[in-house]
């Protein structure tokens, strides 16, 4: 038995080619709307964009005008190119780097969880410019914050005040807008690892629908990669993880971020990588939408980066399109034509509860026994997890 | 025996009136100059501005071209009303602020003082600032950066590598800008805390003359302040200090900052306390020039600040001259009129070498029995100080 399935949506995280994120510093809308132009043109339908937390709010009195205006334009911009926006707040943490205000460091050093004023100013922060973007027609989702779970340990949590934290601040933000999706962002050690103040009820209980973050460089390339089974489902393994420790069945997971890291993904087989993984998705009824990251590389001059982290982008800083971008435009293109068949499925136990017993999520990170046990039974098709 | 004395400079720390160092972020050239306009006509010749380093350099490769350019409108703004400028590099610390760039943080913690990266990237971006003010006749000194001992402990270091750190960055501040005085900046942690990594010598070893930062704040208002003996000459002592501690006895010393702060010195006796302490360092011939803290005042709708921060304008924010701005406005008058005339001194032994054992440096601090004595001589007149 097999039916058809709603198509996903298909977006990029948008790094800008000139100047990475430094360009809010410097904003140049014309340059916005070059980059969206490649985005457009391979069929994208979205864009996730990400402000710079401090320099929108370099005191925890004042929202700069200036920047809003900038991000508003960011927001035209793709509009101009038939692209919605999800907006992401509170960065926060970009590519291995913390952006933080001098009103949360040193002399003023304070958990921005925990952290009482800064709890206000985040409130503040994430009040005024949701309430902006939302005046734009083309956002659709608004998320708090880009892996605020990295943002631990350099700010210190525990699991309650992570989730007061997350759940206030969506209060914050629902109020402020109230007609786009709400969402919470982790990265993926809320999954798997047993002692991370995040717990993965987290993810799947707060906001609209669930996000995931499938990085294989998180392990799983080490089992089998870079096509091996466990590397090319991973993606899928994380949505079916989500899919099962939500309270509803029919949540909504969203794939907000995935892409090809080297050295564990090698360039000349990136785009097969891209083909194969994004199809094991597609028929996944609970995908919301694959968004890659990145849109564009990152130039080599700007340092300390980490490596991988350079060569992301669906396009080069010159607006080349890459062999992974090239792949995606098809398999959209292909599903555009054909639409996506639903597969029917298999279930799993998961040994743990990962709702009950986030101590014991290392039992089914990459290379668990229960993982691999999964990754073996996806080879003859989609495989739900049930929870014990 | 008295002879008349070079007058000395008189200048202001330049606080925006409006959004204070934030301001970098929406440069206003017309506010600037509404602000530089209320300095002039207090009869000041400088102001010492403060560029926020990591929005000019927030990738260690990128130093913002437009974020220079404004810096260089700030100086011909000054130009335009007869002020001279003296810039300071790594701010860094400003108010109990710390601006730290990203890539110093978090994921890539490291040390300004000791992280190799960072001094690399410190030293290109003391060298791009460094010679691009150096291209404006106006600018007679260059900081490495204001108080940069405040940046300990949150980077680390030790006495060697901070006298090292300074003396190879002023090595190539020099380099880019030899026409200008070169000059390190420490608060008075250097001669006053026995464990404190930052060593007197730097200050008056390192660079052209020897700065000083006078705040009453530092246990000297509590010897006998706001009006007491102790208080209204610690800024004389400290010159004295810095005097006796020089190799080169001629070497000058410019009392960098001084200010009226709250509650030390009560509103009602800001004017007096302004006015006898400058007539108290006037005629001390090592006396560079005397630079108040502040321009202006800061908008108590900025959260954050400690208290006393708010109120040390010279202005308000709305541009209103404040009794300490009238009082050093009328000292300013009264010397380009009649001179200073030098004043005869006695001499005092300190009990300690400054140069050679710092970690008894708090046997000259305020409130110890030199300072007493010192204090107490002083009532007689000028009191240099002289090493065992």
């Amino acid at each position: 038995m097999a039916s058809e399935t709603v198509t996903p949506r298909f977006g990029a995280n948008y790094v800008p080619s000139a100047g990475w994120f430094y360009s809010w510093l410097d904003y140049d809308g014309d340059a916005v709307r070059r980059d969206f132009a490649d985005l457009a043109g391979m069929g994208l339908d979205h864009v996730r964009v990400f402000p710079v937390w401090p320099w929108i709010q370099p005191n925890r009195a004042i929202i700069r005008e200036q920047a809003i205006a900038n991000l508003l334009d960011t927001i035209d911009a793709a509009a101009e190119h038939g692209l919605t926006v999800a907006v992401d707040l509170i960065q926060g943490h970009l590519s291995s780097f913390d952006f933080l205000p001098s009103w949360v460091l040193t002399w003023h050093k304070s958990s921005l969880f925990e952290g009482s004023a800064v709890r206000d100013g985040l409130t503040a922060y994430v009040d005024a410019v949701a309430r902006a973007v939302a005046t734009k027609p083309n956002v659709f989702a608004i998320t708090l914050g880009n892996e605020v779970n990295n943002l631990w340990p350099d700010s210190s949590t525990t699991p309650e005040t992570s989730a007061a934290w997350a759940q206030e601040l969506l209060t914050t933000l629902k109020k402020a807008a109230p007609d786009v999706l709400a969402l919470h962002s982790v990265f993926d050690d809320a999954w798997y690892k047993g002692d991370h103040p995040f717990h993965p009820v987290d993810a799947v209980d707060l906001g609209d629908l669930t996000t995931v973050h499938s990085w294989v460089f998180n392990g799983v390339s080490r089992v089998d990669g870079p096509l091996g089974p466990a590397t090319l489902t991973h993606a899928d393994y994380l949505i079916e993880l989500a899919r099962a420790t939500a309270l509803e069945h029919d949540r909504l997971v969203w794939l907000q971020e995935i892409g090809v890291p080297g050295p564990d993904i090698p360039v000349d087989l990136q785009a097969e990588f891209t083909r194969r993984t994004v199809e094991t998705v597609l028929p996944n009824p609970a995908l919301y939408g694959v968004t890659w990251w990145s849109s564009h590389d990152i130039d080599r001059r700007l340092l300390d980066f980490p490596d991988r982290e350079y060569d992301l982008g669906l396009f080069t800083v010159d607006h080349q399109r890459k062999p992974a971008a090239q792949a995606l435009a098809d398999v959209i293109a292909e599903v555009r034509a054909n639409g996506v068949m639903q597969q029917e499925a298999t279930t799993l136990t998961a040994p743990i509860n990962l709702r009950t017993e986030p101590g014991r999520r290392a039992e089914v990170a990459p290379g668990s026994e229960f993982h691999l046990q999964w990754v073996e039974a996806r080879g003859n098709g989609p495989v739900r997890i049930a929870l014990p």
